[in-house]
């Protein structure tokens, strides 16, 4: 055990105090470990669009003062009672599990691991990774290959994972089958990665963003649609691009026009649809039932249904041996003083992954 | 070739001159089989549901005078030009394919094989079974064992084999899993039949029609739920019941409410929805994203997923070798003269299925 186990840690966390508003650093104490839990120092993070989406708060209910961030890589400090698995010196992935707001976990009062000057902080689903130590249930936390550059596969532990296993564990697309991918963002370009590594023969990128398609080539992206450019639905102008439908597709947007566009876009007889995106707590997934009746497939994924512990792993090790690229996702880095900054390039839509370094 | 072959047939059929009202047994002129047509001496037919709910025509276009009727036995009588696979006296199921109204069969004026004094009457997707002769393109036509009783296997024409292969093939349940069931109809209690063949632990069966309940026990049906009998949606009865939702559950209805709950019911994390009920035109399923999210499957599935030529004729089989029993939903018998009675006893919930011989 280090100097630190079973006592309280003083460090600095990025606060996000109000709904859209910069987050700011401040010195937080962080609650040593308890039973079933680990304490990580996190040395690497980044930015996935899922923090911005709770930190927007506009399509959720908003938690505040909140610490964000859940993509990223450490370093155990310390284990709880009970804790055998893991122990001081593991490299690891911390890895949010389900719905922060209703799972046992959230809901106990040992999640409530940050304070600042005694008074609580809200965590973010599990994992609170903009923090230089952070406390996690043991669930959370894949231990992984110490030789893994953890600047490189902290990127794993949510946006590519997701969007790769989407497609190579959901939708599965067989060799020479043609897929579509809704949203060119950091989880849809690995969600076409997977589907350029099952050998498909088209993947059709669906965007809002022009800029994104000529990054998306370097995912396996073939052909691209921006809706904007028709004046009918876009399900409509890809069955006529593919005789009647793509195979497989992939929603990677969390608009719940674009998971119906990307469900009635498929091939009916076999098609298949992966929701992905985060939706909004209002919204209503709503299609004519003959639609499903014709022999589509409609499911929905969360962390490409990989099980974080016994699978990521393994998903680390695909990077070792190279089979899987993840430097083509990371387009920028900043230190943590300026953590802001990735904000910023997320929202103008100019980075795909922003590492951020906790020493900096 | 018989003698009647390349003649007009004149015959026996019963007609549906206009929405909800009893069919008018009339003499009807049947046109020899066209290029890749059949004409097929009809032995027995049974009532479907489908039949009827276009013969109300509440929730499509109503579209008279037509002759119903699509799950039946009989023998080819003659095969028109190009037809090699099929000869006069074979044994045949004839089988529906697809929406009639959009496929281009259904379009094409070849369809139109019935006449009364040389006005066209309408068909039924393709096989217009309330004749007692009536032609079909080849592809509606499967071939089946000569020793298989038509007065048996006539039912697995249509709801029986699409009920039970939307379990078997579609859903899919392991040994000891839990299965809803909604709708106990005849459809529904073959699906029951299939979850109890694959080995299910618990089948729910749910109507709104308790008297449904006894008879289901026969088809493996363990617990019964009526949704009248709650105040509270019935997804969230079956959740309860089973520890957080059944495993799989197939919709038998094509009520849209209740292909909502059948989707709703099943468990977060592996849970399939299978639909097989046929929904009304203005009809839109709607659920919550999240819902999916949580990787829940929805599927459709239109006659089971059997592929009719292909796959038809072992169903028999498995009939003939005792490994399916169809008996027990052959609950009621009637001339041909007394077709109105079918649908009396299907209106009233008291058959199951009727089998119409067409010699009475």
């Amino acid at each position: 055990m280090s100097g630190t186990a079973g006592q309280v840690i003083r460090c600095k966390a990025a606060v996000a105090w109000e709904a859209g508003k910069p987050l700011v650093i401040e010195e937080v104490e962080v609650a040593p470990p308890q039973k079933n839990e680990v304490r990580l120092k996190i040395l690497f993070t980044s930015l996935c669009h899922t923090d911005v989406y709770f930190w927007e708060a506009k399509g959720q209910t908003p938690l505040f003062p909140r610490i964000f961030g859940h993509e990223a890589g450490g370093i155990v400090e310390s284990v709880g009672e009970g804790v055998t698995d893991l122990q001081p010196g593991d490299h690891v992935l911390p890895v949010f599990t389900g719905e922060c707001k209703e799972c046992p976990h959230c809901h106990s009062e040992e999640s409530n691991m940050f304070s600042i000057k005694g008074k609580p902080i809200y965590h973010f689903v599990g994992t609170s990774t903009f923090s230089e130590y952070t406390v996690t249930h043991v669930g959370c936390v894949a231990k992984i290959n110490p030789a893994a550059p953890l600047d490189k596969v902290c990127v794993l532990s949510c946006g590519i994972s997701t969007g790769f296993g989407a497609t190579v564990n959901v939708a599965k697309p067989k060799k020479g089958q043609t897929v579509a991918i809704f949203g060119l963002g950091a989880v849809g370009l690995a969600a076409a990665e997977g589907a350029r590594v099952s050998g498909a023969s088209r993947i059709i990128g669906v965007d809002l963003n022009p800029s994104r398609f000529n990054e998306a080539k370097k995912f396996g992206v073939t052909e691209f649609v921006n809706p904007k450019d028709y004046d009918k639905p876009v399900q409509q102008v890809i069955a006529e691009m593919t005789n009647g439908g793509v195979d497989r597709s992939v929603e990677c947007t969390g608009s719940v026009q674009a998971m119906i566009s990307a469900f009635e876009c498929v091939h009916d007889g076999w098609g298949v649809a992966v929701l992905v995106g985060v939706p909004n707590k209002d919204d209503a997934f709503k299609t004519h039932p003959m639609n499903l009746l014709n022999e589509r497939t409609l499911k929905g994924t969360f962390f490409g249904n990989y099980k974080p512990r016994s699978d990521l792993p393994s998903v680390v090790e695909k990077y070792m041996n190279k089979e899987m690229e993840l430097e083509k996702f990371i387009t920028h880095a900043v230190p943590f003083s300026e953590i802001n900054k990735a904000f910023d390039l997320m929202l103008s839509g100019e980075s795909i992954r922003c590492i951020i370094r906790m020493d900096g």
